[in-house]
């Protein structure tokens, strides 16, 4: 498949582990640093380690999976690593591993010595068809997402589908609801294409689609100013949804699950606020609900919901920022939705 | 004076306080923040506080002063605050202090929900001259100073030269050394000024000058890929005497004291490498220790400076990396010097 060109920056899909190799080859780095998590340490490193047979100058970094890693602490341990290994200016980082792996190394890379390379080989769905695309890096803080973070460009990105194979079907779905929402805000014929496909394992051509539309929305707008907060759709409601479950479930929600009913409760704002039709409305509904298990949205949550979203970067002058739908395949920014709209919505899914 | 245009950003010198007022009242932030130290908090907050009289949408944020709280944990600390005050991504950071202020302030602003827009109040000479212009942020880890940071350009900066006046002399001091510098890397005119001047009280002209030799360099690299590193003279030596006198002395020098070690010892690395005449050698290091005391090298220490001075992060590949003079108002850039060299140096200094 094709590559696509980013904002300075190649994104392989087609043998992109011999892409890496030669990337890293050519680049005459002094050190490479190879970032990964305890998961993609025992399913991806070793496929990607075995190809570096023969370099010398590079180092493995792991630490701990899942998003309670992405705090400031394990970036403090990840600098100093990279101290203690010798890293220098003209040293790379290759964030071998999903969202939290590439948001933060990101960071850490963006900020060590003032920035030094970095790439991404993003090996969640999730990760592939959302975080490493864009050059958005962050860690959060007191379960605040992406709180703290930086706008800096990957040098690359290598898109590995095989690895996909090794997740279980739950972190796949987690992904769907990102490639879900690029039809929804942009793309009817793609939105078209996901409900008759098996999106429990969505081909390479669909990634790639819906790579295509995030690269598409990100080059238009790298630091968020316009366009790019179309991509928030759903994430209003979505991160406080899976921000309180991160919090207070034994078993939290991910990010997709969280998404999938972000969306659901903005496409209600949309219907009520931006003009979706009923009709719409229950489609989005019945493709989402079909995936995703429900989630109980007691009401006694609702406020605390509603003061996570007040904290949430999006906002402004205290008051909660949304993207909707106008239809399936439009978007409009900027939509203010006051605590008693949001509070509708969350009752309006915890009635489905 | 005339205000100096930086890279898309202006440094005021006449009225400036009068300056940093309008500049907040016509950028309709949604809040700004004050960031103090304890000095400043006594000295130079009032002066602004009184101005920002009738405006009720600011917070002040204090940290202790001194170099040791240019680290994480006070990053951390100013990141919560933020946080808690409802600072959004339309908040306005006002670095009011010296280096470590402006150099965490600007970091923490730069990282913050992506980045917020953040001025510089310079308030000591050091600041005035050197940290507050070029978009360089940073923290210290581990003692190895500036290991973290950003480039990232301030929106304005605010010279307020009557804030001099609280100052120690050896405050003062601590600034002149980079004034030095700036003559001795580029500027044999500005050096000569200097030299026939009484720099225990520099004048507003001075100061204007010396910041106009800075900010023309960094116009020129802002990311330190070539002539950026001519700022560097005296610094690789000076910043590891920094350090180390930072973990052992119980009253360590200051930054411009430790520089001032750092510029005689690469002079004399300049005479032996890249033709400084012995008649300019013998000139800078009269000048400089009229003006600094003389400080305790013991040979003990050498070693220890060499390994602080290989984590500098200017070297690549394990090698230790100069810019020296070729003669005064002249420098050449990526003088790689080995540990014999800089053990030499650091004897040549002892031997004064």
């Amino acid at each position: 498949m094709k590559t696509i060109q980013s904002d300075n920056y190649p994104i392989y899909f087609d043998n992109s582990i011999d892409e890496l190799v030669k990337f890293v080859k050519e680049g005459h780095y002094s050190r490479f640093f190879l970032l990964t998590d305890e998961n993609t340490a025992i399913h991806c490193l070793p496929v990607v380690k075995e190809r570096f047979d023969g370099l010398d100058n590079f180092d493995i970094i792991e630490v701990n999976a899942g998003e309670e890693s992405k705090n400031i602490d394990f970036c403090i341990g990840i600098w100093k690593m990279l101290i203690d290994f010798g890293a220098d200016r003209k040293s790379l980082l290759i964030n071998l591993g999903g969202g939290v792996i590439s948001d933060m190394g990101g960071f850490v890379a963006s900020t060590f010595k003032r920035g030094i390379d970095f790439v991404h080989v993003p090996t969640t769905l999730l990760s592939q068809v959302d975080a490493s695309v864009g050059g958005k890096t962050g860690i959060d803080i007191d379960s605040i997402k992406n709180i703290i973070g930086t706008f800096t460009q990957p040098k690359a990105v290598f898109i590995a589908y095989d690895f996909l194979k090794t997740l279980p079907a739950r972190q796949i779905l987690s992904g769907t609801a990102e490639m879900l929402k690029h039809g929804l805000i942009t793309d009817k014929a793609y939105w078209e294409k996901l409900k008759n496909s098996d999106l429990k394992t969505p081909s390479a051509e669909l990634i790639h689609w819906s790579i295509e539309i995030k690269n598409k929305i990100v080059i238009d707008d790298p630091t968020e100013k316009g366009i790019r907060k179309a991509l928030n759709f759903g994430h209003t409601v979505g991160h406080a949804v899976e921000t309180n479950s991160l919090i207070n479930d034994e078993n939290p929600l991910t990010h997709g699950e969280a998404i999938a009913i972000g969306m659901i409760c903005e496409a209600y704002l949309s219907h009520k606020k931006t003009g979706l039709s009923d009709g719409e409305l229950k489609e989005i509904v019945e493709v989402i609900t079909n995936l995703y298990p429900m989630y109980p949205l007691q009401e006694a949550s609702h406020e605390a919901l509603c003061t996570i979203m007040l904290k949430d970067k999006k906002n402004q002058n205290g008051q909660i920022n949304c993207t909707l739908l106008t239809q399936i395949g439009q978007c409009k920014l900027d939509n203010i939705c006051t605590d008693d709209e949001l509070c509708e919505s969350l009752t309006y899914y915890a009635s489905l």
